[in-house]
């Protein structure tokens, strides 16, 4: 086995840190994905997604795959080739659900804003209606640049249209509120290993009675492995046998939607606010700007703007050499101009703030920049 | 969380059970899927998936899915629409994977053979020799009868037509000899939770340069999911971002592939023959016939015809719930007619096998029939 070194803590864009609960549940010996005592964990964890999407959907369940299945399964299901689709674009994820569009043989109209901006609704709206459009798509909390989007602002006039309206909530779900039912939002998918703080490997999704009646009436078939058709015979009362459940990642998510539902979701969405206020003042006394301005900012990522002179690789390395720190680099245009902080799930934390600025101010000066940390350091505490 | 009761002993189709130490890696604190002290566990793991595929193809990696997204990925990537494809069926997974063929637009040509007899290689051959043929397709241990293949009979004529040759491993990898790269096999794909004994959620496969080629030549793009130049980045040299690697199932496989490696693979192979064999003796005595010849029987899972009279429900529910142990039961044409015992694994020990072997003289009681499982039990000890 690989060395076991001291542990470092994952500050950047996820995977985010796991609690020992979550961590223990993993190394549960195993039970059959069909044991009697299994099933049970099974409709416990539909449930719980289901009250994280604010919805209640009857194909609600954890995908064997990273979030990026979930994005394929979105695609295979609800597109078929010659189909539009308008994709909202403000980074890198919502290009990417483009390529995976147009890799189905669709056809992906993307609706581009610089990154760092939000979508503009009204653009995508226009682009929903300017021709017959089968589905539009937005990422909830861009991760690459930390930009959250208003789906309340877009989902109204994508309806009208009758078009389906589909989310990539990967890194927004038990950070903020999602609401889809009361929104109108027909499918969405997300990954484990953000505000979940579950190991990556798990893509729950979410797809509602409109999107299932499209996935019936569609003349091409879908891929095995994402047929919605055979996975809701497995989730389902029938229990029948589509593939083997990653049975311990099931029982890590589950473990994880226990103290979500412990913690209460009002408590857990201000504890990710209350965190991300506190970096942002920490931040500033640093000198450090985030790139994104606070009414666009998700909670739970904040990408950070490198002041003149200092390197990215040099920053970062130091963070996680010298205090075993975590955060992620640029994405894109934006590679070698921010760095990215996730304050995510069992991760978003104050003290785990102040470790940041700390080390933060420490690689500034290794830069040779003049940095107050202790007035940082305050300004995190500071309320 | 779910309570925690006492083990289950998983002797079914899998999964099987995984050790303390395997438990243990799943449970480690997790790095980022980028981080320097992480790149070196995946490098380690693709050497060692190599050695049990008995290849040296750069592209041997673990795919973030159950086995069946393996399979998945061998059509997306290998197969075009209108490509021809033979598929050797004697089981379920066949199948599956002409079912899988079809959905991606291809034509699959079944050499069907009844459940519980082993493919016919001149079949197979002929089949490929008929037409221009794109791939051929056979499951190396047929998890629904528990026959085994065998590859060199069928390689040599496929290869000679120019088609690529794939193999379904998902249940013989880790537990007999693969030795892919002398046999000619040009892509293969597996899962963990069988002899690999890690919990399910990973897709070993491997494809050789020939398969490559065949990918470089597409005309119709792959799924981004499932696109092996996108994974190529992350596994090889770059380490470019592609998805979030489930970074705690693939500790679990490192940690399996250790300990694979320190028992050694001559003596794991011979672990599952000889568990086997001592299985077979005990049956006999309890008047417990295998479905599958033992010169085509898979060592790993063993098929049971159900004597006249036993009923399936009852028998497994007995085990089940009397015994703490799972079996699994038939599948297709088999349902009711079989009950399959799975050794694999950390499962593969003697220790199971008269567990088993008593328990299923209990169920065989409760069932009415007069057994001898003193006699039963020193034939699995016998020599």
């Amino acid at each position: 086995m690989s060395a076991v070194s001291e542990e470092v803590l994952l500050l950047g864009p996820g995977p985010s840190p796991t609690s020992r609960s979550v961590q223990r549940a993993q190394a549960r010996p195993l039970l059959g994905h069909l044991d009697p005592e299994f099933t049970p964990v099974l409709d416990r964890v539909q449930a719980g997604l289901r009250t994280l999407f604010g919805t209640r959907n009857a194909l609600t369940l954890p995908l064997a795959g990273t979030g990026s299945s979930g994005m394929e399964a979105m695609v295979c299901n609800l597109v078929e080739p010659g189909d539009r689709v308008v994709v909202g674009v403000h980074g890198i994820f919502g290009r990417r659900f483009a390529d995976a569009v147009r890799r189905a043989g669709a056809d992906a109209v993307e609706v581009e804003v610089p990154f760092g901006a939000p979508l503009d609704p009204a653009a995508i709206v226009a682009a929903v209606q300017a021709a017959p459009t089968r589905l539009c798509v937005v990422v909830h909390a861009e991760t690459s640049t930390g930009v959250l989007t208003d789906l309340r602002a877009i989902a109204a006039g994508v309806l009208e249209t009758g078009a389906l309206f589909g989310v990539d909530c990967v890194t927004s779900i038990a950070g903020v509120p999602l609401d889809f039912d009361e929104i109108g939002v027909d499918a969405a998918f997300c990954g484990t290993q953000k505000c979940l703080s579950v190991p990556p490997g798990l893509a729950p999704v979410t797809f509602s009675e409109r999107a299932m009646e499209r996935v019936r009436a569609r003349t091409h078939p879908v891929p095995f492995y994402f047929d919605t058709t055979l996975l809701t015979g497995y989730f389902g009362a029938e229990r029948s046998y589509h593939y083997t459940a990653p049975v311990s990642m099931v029982y890590a998510l589950e473990a994880a939607l226990d103290e979500i539902e412990a913690e209460g979701l009002e408590a857990r969405f201000r504890r990710h606010r209350d965190v991300a206020a506190a970096l942002r003042r920490g931040l500033a006394l640093l000198g450090l700007e985030p790139l994104v301005a606070v009414e666009h900012a998700t909670p739970m990522l904040t990408t950070v703007c490198y002041p003149d002179g200092v390197d990215d690789g040099t920053f970062r390395t130091h963070l996680r050499q010298r205090h075993r720190i975590e955060v992620g680099g640029g994405l894109g245009p934006l590679a070698g101009k921010v760095f990215r902080v996730g304050l995510m799930g069992h991760g978003a934390r104050l003290e785990n703030v102040s470790r940041a600025v700390a080390a933060f101010g420490d690689a500034l000066s290794a830069s040779g920049r003049s940095v107050d940390v202790d007035a940082a350091l305050a300004a995190v505490h500071a309320r």
